[in-house]
């Protein structure tokens, strides 16, 4: 297959129903995307497989789910509120505005504009003359920081300031400042883990490449609270575990790669990537940060409240230090496509769409396939309804049995069961695997176990 | 058991790791409220059980999962825009303000304030002399009309009306404005569904009574697509399909009814609520309506797409009529925990403290203890480790097994497996009912398969 391409991928989650632009009729609204039958079911099973192996196989692990709106003193001890912004610039000739960072990333790919101040970006733009990237010219103002939290208003009076609300900006707060619920309801013991999995909002000037950036993202999180001394070695065991968990989904380990962070934030003590070769690059998928003890001390500061544990081995006092797992679900969803994809050129040279999606994040698990519809579609019909209450299950009567084949190998399915007349006779079926595309007999009894333990996570 | 009170189910929630007050540690946001593990692993489960009924049972029913933010035209298309409003009124004495309509039904509880316009209202307050609830006297302002709809701002310049968009303040413009998507994309036939699960926002004014009415809420949502003369057809059958998942839940029928909309919506043919006995008394639960091809015509009136559908069988066109069954999340979660929970006077006097919730919701499938931790704790932890790859699954080795199998009861844990001397000698496990208290033996290797047919749904 030819190199993949962001618009191809773009293209094909469209035409099949994975991810559709969002609010499309009136034109879309830039950057927001909707997920279709199978896209919403490919996430939510890799949501449930995150569940399975963060949370329910993961000793001492538990999840929330906190609300989006929060009080805005929780994103003052975040830093939000003070240090959330992206630093913007306007061209005063042609009046486009722009990200000052990506304007330096843009025209040196050398440099990390993340890693520059306001002042040492904005006097490596006048002094190498960078061009605007639409008009050219080099004329640029001074560069103001834009909060990338969207705000909203709580209550009827909008000019009253104390009605500010933010959607969040990332879901770990709702970990920390559940802290001291989830340690003393389910009587916790430190090391523990807190993992959510929601929706956050950044109102950022230049997010893109599909749902690789968006405005409003869903984020898989796990934080681990354990001691001091400790941590380092929660740290290595958690990137591991996400690499591993990566690979349990099929990923291509070829397209996977650890990056340290070169410059850490200031609380920081250890902080890596895990990376995936998405069509436009390298892009950043998974975050494993060791973040000490700043985010509980932080709140401790804020609240008032202490977020001291006491630990019952030897009744010593500490504020825990925090491993954050953290992954965009969205943008996995986008790795998994972009991974599974693939054209392959058949013997009779016609070419084959597979998506090659782990059997257990699939979104239908099988089709069920009447060979002649006249005859079998009455068999396959309750089939169907029968596995249905078992699996994701399509049914498809239109069209020759190849062409029926290839719709659900560009879906990921990875069953095809066929009914003839040996179905009808013997109760016999053929199973199709997606992926070698070769053809079992089994008895119709024998499906659902068949099914059930090739699509196990 | 003595009358559950709204105060207890709360306390209850809080004090095993339900529910939590939203941002706690910080004083509180009023009306919003976090998950806890029990609580997220609950709902999580009950939205899992409607997927399998609306979505993976139910023919030709599709999921999607629509952006919270939409183009701020499908809110004029919608109405949401010139109709969505509470009417507010001040009183001018002590400077409160109040929902008009409440304010009248709390004075005369005969009256349905929904159903009076404007006028009708002030006038009712006037002449009645509607007190004030904060100080008594009876001198209001005029009405005025406040849009439900959380505001918030697009980009980065915050004045240009262009740039507003709304959260949205229910999922189902989601599903109406990818109609032709999935149509297009699933090769569709109506009569055909599409149902979402989201996140929806609402700046009500007089929210509460826990988390019957919060400013932001999941709902759970199916529109069935189909042709003009089959609708009362389908409205029926949804209406029932709800009742039945309701009862599969567990939800006791005493306490379910149905009520017909006295007074419908001008483009609504037919429309009932099944409603729920919270301990404040009978409120809204689900939602059946008959919308008519209201929806999809204002699209089609507001993008200028045709919403029409030919159908294959006669060539015929027309815009499809819809039939919601709407169910918010978190309502539908508290009625579970209130009809849950039970207070048992056992034989000695005691209480047993008990959340009948059904298996297959429950947050925790299993609980493993062992009789004497010295003795067979080894054992229990890696039982726990080893059915943790199936269920959720809680160890517990602290305090008498009698305490023990009581902490479960009061979280709803169906079934606590002990490990004793039996047990490390012979590989037989005793396996408590947490409803009928009755204890089984039975084998360590037919533990999975004895808990995964007891918590089918």
């Amino acid at each position: 297959m030819e190199k993949l391409t962001m618009d191809k991928i773009v293209n094909i989650c469209k035409q099949y129903g994975f991810i559709y632009q969002g609010s499309e009729i009136y034109g879309g609204l830039a950057n927001t995307w909707d997920y279709g039958p199978l896209g919403s079911r490919l996430k939510n099973n890799i949501k449930d497989a995150w569940r399975k192996r963060f949370i329910q196989e993961n000793k001492n692990s538990y999840e929330i789910d906190a609300d989006i709106l929060m009080h805005p003193r929780v994103w003052e001890a975040s830093g939000h509120v003070g240090g959330f912004s992206d630093p913007l610039i306007d061209c005063k000739e042609c009046k486009t505005r722009h990200r000052a960072d990506k304007l330096i990333e843009e025209y040196d790919h050398n440099i990390n504009g993340d890693a520059l101040s306001e002042e040492e970006m904005i006097e490596y733009i006048r002094k190498n003359k960078v061009p605007c990237p639409k008009c050219g010219k080099s004329n640029f103002t001074d560069i103001r920081q834009f909060n990338l939290m969207f705000e909203t208003h709580r209550g009827v009076i909008k000019d009253d300031t104390s009605s500010l609300v933010y959607l969040r900006p990332e879901t770990a707060q709702g970990e920390f400042v559940n802290f001291l619920n989830v340690q003393r309801t389910m009587r916790a013991k430190i090391p523990f883990g807190i993992g959510q999995i929601g929706k956050a909002f950044r109102n950022e000037i230049t997010p893109g490449n599909f749902t690789f950036r968006t405005i409003e993202f869903e984020q898989m999180e796990h934080q681990l609270f354990c001691r001091e001394g400790t941590d380092t070695g929660f740290y290595k065991f958690y990137k591991e575990y996400a690499m591993n968990f990566l690979k349990d989904l099929g990923l291509n380990t070829d397209k996977l790669r650890y990056k340290d962070h070169e410059k850490l934030v200031f609380y920081a003590k250890e902080a890596c990537d895990i990376e995936y070769l998405f069509p436009m690059g390298w892009g950043e998928l998974w975050g494993t940060h060791n973040r000490t003890n700043y985010d509980l001390s932080r709140h401790q500061e804020y609240s008032g409240k202490s977020m001291e544990y006491i630990d019952p081995e030897d009744n010593s006092k500490y504020i825990p230090y925090v491993i954050e797992s953290s992954v965009g679900c969205d943008r996995l969803t986008l790795a998994i496509l972009c991974d599974a994809y693939d054209e392959e050129i058949l013997e009779d040279g016609t070419t084959r769409e597979v998506m090659h999606l782990a059997p257990s994040i699939a979104p239908y698990k099988v089709a069920v396939l009447p060979l002649v519809k006249k005859y079998h579609s009455e068999y396959a019909k309750e089939l169907k309804e029968k596995l249905s209450h078992s699996f994701m299950c399509m049914y498809d009567e239109t069209g020759s049995i190849g062409k029926r084949y290839r719709r659900e190998d560009a879906i990921g399915t990875p069953f095809c069961i066929t009914v003839d007349d040996e179905t009808i006779n013997n109760n016999i079926v053929t199973i199709r695997n997606r992926d070698t595309m070769e053809q079992i007999s089994i008895n119709v009894d024998e499906i659902e176990d068949y099914i059930a333990n090739e699509i196990k996570f």
